[in-house]
């Protein structure tokens, strides 16, 4: 007896409700916003998901979003080629470069170690990470991942891997509150925490 | 020297930041989300949206959401044809029929009189229900307008329109919270705002 929308509807409710942050309520509102706009913004939207789909691939050589096959930062030759920066998640790549307290190139994990939910190395862009490092060029590996457990053990695995091959690893310092995620941190503490960055 | 984002990223996040109660950093929050789920889940949404605003049209009687000319609510017979409730938008009709408690049919105006928004009577379905209440079947109308400003000179607007033709014009109670939204009516208010309905 539950009172029922047309199909197309439900259906639009139903994607929406799968969003992050959005709840049932949310997404009824958001499905009555589309059905109401007009329609060419309502289109719009629909179209920006399937290009974005499209066009923005991860970077060949960092992982980072790009809409050609090597990302802007990657094609950026004023950087300092001796510093490398290895994040969890591209999101992370926008934090960090927001704070301009880097000048050096990135490379994406894809996520971090937890053997929770079964993600090992072999599931993470290592391989990647270990061949731009046997380039020679990088003297020192920056682990900018979450200040949070898994984070942590990808930064010490990674640490050990790459301390063999005679290049300095040092951590993001302690400026990021403990627990939380690289996205959400603000612009003063994440320069902080690079400036303080130690050796592990 | 903003931190810039691929263009088709930075589309997706212009477009996700107008939706309603979507700030810059949740648009940028469902753009990554929509790129990191898997292809299906992101496309399948614009293809929901797409789907919605193609099959979705106003009810050509009542101007409620339906996929076909006459929606589910019109072309139920056993609905009380001499009550029609008069609501400013399709979404209102769907936290009215969660309630139960109106067995009648439906009138979407499509908005309330705002003379400070330009929206005059004309600009509103006020013809499509003074053709339905000419066919004389309709013994009482009930206002269910928003109780704030617009929705309460619109009742009252058409209240003075209605009378003359001999039917029965109410008012849902203010049980409904002043200058509030129907939409965000919890149903037990809604439904005391319907028995305790009085006549304009």
């Amino acid at each position: 007896m539950q009172h029922s929308y047309p199909q197309s509807l439900q259906n639009l409710i139903n994607r929406l409700a799968k969003l992050p942050g959005v709840g049932p309520k949310s997404a009824q509102r958001l499905a009555f916003f589309l059905l109401k706009t007009k329609e060419e913004d309502a289109l719009a939207l629909a179209e920006a998901i399937e290009a974005a789909r499209e066009n923005v691939q991860p970077c060949t050589i960092c992982g980072y979003f790009s809409d050609t096959p090597i990302c802007r930062i990657c094609s950026d030759s004023t950087r300092d080629a001796s510093l490398l920066c290895v994040v969890e998640e591209a999101r992370d790549v926008v934090s960090l470069e927001k704070t301009r307290s880097f000048n050096g190139y990135y490379h994406v994990l894809g996520g971090a170690i937890s053997p929770m939910e079964g993600i090992g190395p072999e599931k993470l862009n290592v391989p990647s990470l270990l061949e731009r490092l046997n380039k020679g060029e990088i003297k020192e590996v920056v682990m900018a991942t979450n200040p949070n457990v898994e984070g942590e053990a990808t930064s010490l695995y990674l640490a050990r891997l790459i301390r063999p091959l005679g290049i300095k690893v040092t951590r993001i310092a302690h400026g990021v509150p403990v627990g939380g995620d690289l996205e959400y941190t603000d612009e003063a503490t994440l320069s902080f925490a690079f400036l303080g960055r130690k050796e592990i």
